[in-house]
């Protein structure tokens, strides 16, 4: 993409009412526009990283049998009376009253609607487990939204939700998110941290948020430090019992601010952290919640009728935008992590108009995409400390910053965003390196 | 995909409710379930489907230099009074009010919203041409939603806007548009006829509607009978002047029922063709008409503010699922055109339990997995009337049937969804023929 036509409507000062890093980067780099309140629209740039996020998780259901499915916004308040929702719920649910005067309501969830659908299309135990997920806007009118998209009310969630005929069979479909979840993570270039959430009258031990560190995080979080450094998930099979790879992340200790337990801390001496963290996904077993009062059953193998188990697995898809760039940026501006970065090259023409510099730049930007690579190409009338400012604050992992004098040796500069080092190197060499993988 | 785990709640009644055949069909299929009057969850294979479409319509908007956004579905009821509409909008439109007694809406569309974006961030005609669009579900609250996807309340759609310094500026984004929406229909398999439709105020001949024919579409339809005929669009370059293609379309004689002309069409004689179409699309130049109010203006090359010039196109791509079976369907079920089809490949196991059928369609199974192909399997116990009944009605361009007589010989049946031809030839020419592309 040449910038010269890219809609990137970059911003030099800091505006006033964005609180948090994440908030000021996605405005100053034209990511997100506010439409209202707790609303915004997405600007090209600030799409493509939330369509790589998008794409990961969908990858990491899907690997786990998980089945897309796209349910409505508006749902009909009959089916929350039904789960008797209707009216435990706040204000915070965004109330509709439509042209026939029916109560409508703008889904902050969607427990009650997938339990629908299943309990209308399924009958027998041998369709099961199920799981289904879809990644939808919610709304949740929050009373005073803020911090941009990390607490948005129109905001974007997977929400996936597993169907089982007993207790065993939710059980392992809790271990597969719980394990999926920690690749998701993973895949995005990111620690995440399983710890245990409240189960409410449930009980037991199925509901965990998953966390991601970040010194500008919301919460304080203490942990066993292997959480920091183990790859524990090499050579998991998702198909095969889980229950021992789980285990291995809860024995270690692990806390939100209101859970810690001073003396559990205490015993871990020189192996606790404490820091900083983001939740990104909730993950929940709620047994027959639902399935019960809205008549989600199936024919058991003996005939009689079982009311099926479920639980629900969410991930803020719009949020980790946000919880990115607070875990990845500095004063310059963010540092995308690969994998969910928008373009992975910058190309920089440091004299726009000159004839050998852009033939070389041209070059190198169709060579680039030739071999697949995802170019943004600053082809701008600009000088050069605005185009090394725009590179820097919207954190492309790679720079290739290409100036006549270099190129009369045919030698530009290659930059790392993430670790700063800049090398001059022969064009060849740049363009090897960066399509070699 | 294994049939036996696919969440497709097929049923063999038709729904009591449903008037047309895509509705039918669509529930039949277990594609979508109806969650509230004109509102629709999408099941697996519905979904499928709706994804094949939008990636077809964001390349195809991607080629013309269009970028994509992602706006909001809640909008500020305030922004619809700087342009005038939102007291002139009837009760289609959803109007609800937040915690904070504000007024905001379900965006029907997203003029008022794009042009706020343009007018806050475009400063210079050297940024112009811009084009804009978005795919996000719109909500109009029809008193009498029906027809399923086709007339739904709440509706995936395609919005793109035109910005441009003057009305020559305009006339080349409409071209590209007009170029553009041709080759997405031809791409989904469809022959689509632009037809020229109602300017209003703005007068001119920029407004077309795009309709495909279907023997059960909802409007009557004259043309010439070159629209049928041709292949108008090969070789065009979307980057050259499209003025010359866009005539030739419209010198043709077009016509929806209300705009028939009979002097015109007893001038065609025998080219005379009269159909029945469905619209599908919809571009319109629309001049200074919310630029103008919302101050979306740049700086011409004079130094002097200039008001832009804008246009907009829209295609209705949830309403194109309902609209592609319309157009293509016969007694026993969807006939899906391969480009959109939910799977290219459906791999029938006429003796699931069978040891040496299971072990030869796994085979397959594998095999045409591994070329890339999009297969789903049919592994269920069920009889073999039962399974093609069910591929018929999903419409799966291809069906490979495997059976224990045939296997004995190494044979298996390849048949054609379209033209209903039957082969028996060996496993291996089955899969050649179905990789060979």
């Amino acid at each position: 993409m040449r910038l010269s036509r890219f809609f990137m409507p970059t911003m030099k000062e800091t505006p006033a009412d964005a609180q948090i890093a994440s908030h000021r980067l996605m405005l100053r780099a034209g990511m997100v526009r506010q439409a209202s309140a707790g609303i915004y629209s997405w600007l090209p740039l600030g799409y493509r990283v939330l369509r790589k996020i998008i794409r990961i998780v969908e990858e990491e259901q899907d690997a786990i049998g998980c089945q897309q499915v796209l349910m409505p916004t508006i749902q009909s308040a009959d089916l929350w009376r039904q789960s008797g929702r209707y009216d435990a719920y706040g204000p915070e649910m965004l109330r509709i009253t439509d042209r026939h005067e029916r109560d409508m309501l703008y889904g902050p969830t969607n427990e009650e609607q997938i339990t629908q659908i299943f309990a209308d299309s399924v009958r027998s135990y041998r369709d099961l487990p199920k799981m289904l997920y879809h990644i939808q806007w919610k709304f949740r009118d929050e009373v005073r939204p803020r911090f941009g998209v990390m607490r948005g009310r129109e905001f974007l969630m997977k929400d996936a939700y597993s169907f089982d005929l007993d207790y065993e069979g939710a059980r392992k479909s809790y271990q597969k998110h719980f394990v999926s979840y920690l690749k998701t993570y993973e895949r995005m270039g990111l620690k995440a941290i399983p710890m245990a959430a409240d189960t409410g009258p449930i009980g037991g031990d199925m509901s965990h948020e998953f966390l991601i560190l970040a010194d500008t995080g919301e919460s304080e979080i203490a942990c066993h430090k292997d959480f920091l450094d183990n790859d524990w998930l090499d050579g998991v099979d998702l198909d095969g019992d889980l229950e021992g790879v789980v285990n291995t992340f809860t024995a270690k200790y692990a806390a939100t601010d209101e859970k810690r337990d001073p003396a559990a801390e205490a015993a871990l001496g020189g192996d606790l952290v404490t820091a900083r963290g983001i939740e990104v996904g909730h993950i929940f077993y709620f047994g027959k919640k639902y399935s019960e009062p809205m008549g989600a059953r199936v024919a058991g193998p003996d005939g009689q009728e079982v009311v099926c188990e479920m639980g629900s697995y969410g991930i803020g898809v719009s949020r980790l935008v946000g919880a990115i760039i607070e875990a990845s940026h500095d004063e310059a501006g963010i540092v995308w992590p690969e994998p969910v970065a928008p373009f992975r090259i910058g190309l920089v023409n440091l004299r726009s108009g000159d004839a050998a510099c852009d033939a070389a730049c041209e070059g190198m930007y169709e060579q680039l995409r030739n071999a697949g690579q995802e170019v943004l190409y600053d082809d701008r009338n600009e000088r050069a400390g605005g185009k090394f400012a725009d590179m820097d604050l919207i954190g492309l992992p790679w720079q290739l910053i290409a100036g006549p004098r270099g190129l009369e040796k045919d030698m530009v500069e290659l930059k790392n965003r993430k670790t700063g080092e800049r090398q001059e190197i022969s064009r060849e060499s740049a363009l090897a390196r960066l399509t070699d993988d």
